[in-house]
């Protein structure tokens, strides 16, 4: 999607160990116009397969959720990153390494949100390695729901998680893929 | 707002302990709808303020903070939470009590996304004792940003921190205001 590829060309930032900063519009500070027209690349990729269930993880993928849950008209659902007391202990969890933080966490989801009848659609803002793409992938099959597919804002395509999701025949819509970047700041993007 | 209160009294559960969980439409499940009604509400409050940038606090605020900066036409800034100590000089920090999650963080927003030239709005899902908030409050003042007002989804009024943020002088718009609620669930709202 030529949109995003754009911001990121203008506004992203490329730091050593292959850490690429949109932090000024995608994750930390974040610009709703961008959230909106990824949310309707989304829509218009996966609209017509019966959607019920928006699914990310908590903190950045929440924005994209919840503007691609309005377009769909449907709930969305943020697994947690931590136990809290107002999380019931009757959840659906994965494990998760985290490329960004360097750690593991488990994410959760309660029970009460997601069935069987559910049909799934998986969105988040960046998927390197795809750990946390996969734990999502995890808690959707432990309750039974169907997988639609999967939407991406940013792949760092040279990673190779995404291309491994795909080898299962699970379709995953990724807005701008990044085959390479370097030091330099060169970031090239699979056409 | 009255379709908040009715969608508690609907949907919201009590548990002991002075625990009310919406997370069936407010903060693990979320219905967009609602989070689009609640950022209508705080534009009809805060819309002619000239606000800048909308300010919250991951990972619940994200989706109110979102669709908020939707509808003014600005971005949003969410505050990171972090375990560490070892705060980098380029960030803005305030150090936040958790009610629900029973300990202490530091919450940090980069310095490069909040000036002197910014009219800041705080939103949030929830108020109670007003930790967060305050401590989104001291990150706008470190940032010498003008603090326009304060929009909050849901207050508990019992527990004080909203009337003590008022008794600053501050513009503090919660939507629904709870002023008792026990434990068989009957929940009072401030009229």
């Amino acid at each position: 999607m030529r949109f995003l590829e754009e911001r990121i060309l203008k506004d992203g930032k490329v730091f050593p160990g292959n850490i690429l900063k949109v932090d000024s519009f995608l994750n930390h500070q974040i610009d709703p116009a961008v959230i909106r027209e990824i949310a309707e690349a989304f829509y218009q990729r996966f609209g017509q397969e019966n959607v019920t269930k928006i699914l990310t993880v908590e903190a950045s993928g929440v924005a994209i959720a919840v503007m691609t849950a309005g377009r769909f008209g449907v709930p969305m659902v943020f697994a947690k990153k931590s136990q809290t007391k107002n999380l019931s202990p009757d959840v659906y969890s994965a494990s998760v390494d985290s490329f960004t933080h360097g750690n593991t966490s488990q994410i959760r989801v309660s029970k009460s949100f997601l069935s069987p009848e559910d049909r799934v659609l998986i969105v988040d803002d960046f998927l390197a390695l795809g750990n946390a793409t996969r734990g999502l992938m995890q808690i959707t099959e432990e309750a039974g729901a169907t997988l639609v597919g999967i939407g991406i804002a940013i792949e760092k395509g040279f990673q190779g998680g995404g291309d491994e999701i795909r080898k299962k025949g699970i379709p995953l819509e990724s807005l701008a893929v990044i085959d390479s970047m370097d030091d330099e700041g060169n970031i090239v993007f699979r056409s």
